[in-house]
């Protein structure tokens, strides 16, 4: 037991000595203001200190800790399923926007706007039990490959964000992801993909129902929707599931504009973040005139709010997790 | 270092060796059926052995972890409020139910069942921010008294369910409260309570809503139902907040009854409780025919389906955390 500690004790000095968290990161301002803050809140000798238990982080997922081009990659999942669905039974598609989903009219779909992606989402992901459904999502992020890039999409995750956020975590913080995007399709990858358990996933949520099935208790997803987890959404659902207001928030559109409002408001020491999109060359550059990731009030009034704006293009060496690139 | 590990390990030999767990369960069958689990799914030498991430324990509130006589104790809270609001603004009392509760016609209010419980709990909690709520209920339940007991009402949880809670979370468990009752209710007081965080506190929830009020981003209760934590809805909300099948449940009431046959339901170990109130004297003795904690199905087909009934004037050798009685 005392060889042990004795380790411990030296494995965590010369941790801390040597190691870089942040090492996607490039040595300029952006990653210093990011070390500061975690320096300051987790030192009990500073006046900016926070206890472990009010150290809360946020993060939206599409854009933000993976890519979000051309479209949503949960839509690329839901456009296949509904083109399954729609084969063996076309009256499921009951709109316009699910007609031009199905028959793969991808201007149309990107024009239906938040709540068109999640009617499809929906229209395609019930009438399985959440287990079947988790499953089949995991099978399919195992297998499908991102149309241009051709790489598996968990491959797409940003390696500075992971980074950031095992940072986070080993210094204390409990780290979640707030997302527009499905709580069931996140949590089949977010915990190998991210470190995120399924307690600490947020997301938009269509109406489940719990039922015996031949014998068998189940949790089942039925159509409709039960909670849209995007801008005002969002603190919304961080207050029901967390109860807390983050002090650490990260997004990258204005569809995070609300949660980096709230969470940065009041007393005590408060850190904003928005990646924005600026690299055409590793990634995609786009901001306000891009129908996913639209980003205008974030770039507005971020810099005056005191939020950091990542420039991708500058403040990251590497951008995928997949690839050195 | 070494000093202070050889405490810590010292400490850590005594206290397994001679410690009881559950000081307040008298030494019999369901006692020894509790630490007999733990023990086995904590055992890695265990064919029952689970992994601390899959350790999830849930818990119903009223009845199970505190009391529930002569009504909800936030029933209790929401006539106060509702009556308070009602003398101002009278066009709030919009149903009969209301009307009963506001006029403190008890014998109407108990026969409203559930809807109309959470209806008089919504119309009275309703107008505020959660943060101004959740200090109002915070200064409610340091102040308030018991009606017929004359104590504060966290002096009426159950001091064997509390040393189980810690026992669970001793053992790695994860602890949950999965209730009827409502979200920023409990939150107000649950930590200091259970000693269970707002994060993994699932209840009923009103509509709510964010807004920035004179500058201020705040997050508003409105009228109106969100979800209802009971019944079905309680393992619809475990999994939409916790993404896990529970392997360890505590209820009281019919309103577990679902709860408690999906998260005993599967593969591996499971633990299924009841606490059945049998102690007239020291608490209260009630089950078919109570308007609150009404226990048939779960008295019918509990044992047969593994569950373990707590029989309160057998078991538990000291009932409330409040006094030694």
């Amino acid at each position: 037991m005392r060889l042990f500690c004795s380790i411990a004790v030296v494995l965590m000095v010369t941790g801390s000595a040597i190691a870089d968290p942040l090492p996607s990161w490039n040595d300029n301002a952006a990653k210093a203001q990011i070390i500061d803050f975690v320096g300051s809140v987790t030192d009990p000798a500073s006046p900016e200190y926070v206890t472990p238990i009010q150290r809360v982080a946020v993060f939206d997922n599409d854009g933000t800790l993976w890519a979000e081009k051309p479209v949503y990659f949960q839509l690329l999942y839901a456009l296949d399923k509904l083109k399954q669905k729609a084969a063996a039974n076309p009256e499921i598609l009951t709109s316009a926007t699910l007609e031009a989903a199905a028959a793969g009219d991808m201007d149309a779909v990107a024009k239906s706007g938040e709540e068109g992606l999640l009617e499809i989402v929906m229209a395609s992901h019930a009438g399985l039990s959440v287990d079947a459904f988790t499953q089949d999502v995991a099978n399919w992020i195992k297998s499908a490959k991102h149309p241009t890039r051709n790489v598996p999409y968990t491959d797409m995750t940003y390696q500075p964000m992971l980074e950031l956020l095992r940072f986070l975590r080993d210094e204390g913080f409990d780290t979640y992801i707030v997302s527009g995007g499905g709580i069931h399709f996140m949590r089949a990858f977010v915990e190998e993909a991210y470190g995120i358990p399924p307690e600490k996933v947020i997301g938009s949520a269509g109406v489940t129902r719990y039922a015996v099935v031949e014998g068998v208790p189940t949790i089942l997803k039925d159509p409709g929707i039960a909670f849209i987890d995007d801008k005002a959404g969002k603190p919304v659902g961080i207050d029901n599931k967390i109860g807390k207001k983050p002090i650490f928030v990260g997004g990258n559109s204005d569809g995070d504009f609300e949660m980096l409002e709230w969470a940065t408001s009041g007393d005590g020491p408060r850190f904003g973040l928005i990646v924005h999109h600026t690299d055409a060359e590793r990634e995609w550059a786009y901001d306000r005139n891009s129908h996913v990731g639209k980003l205008v009030r974030g770039l507005d009034e971020g810099p005056d709010r005191g939020w950091l704006l990542v420039d991708m293009a500058k403040d990251w060496n590497r951008v995928w997790s997949g690839s050195p690139n």
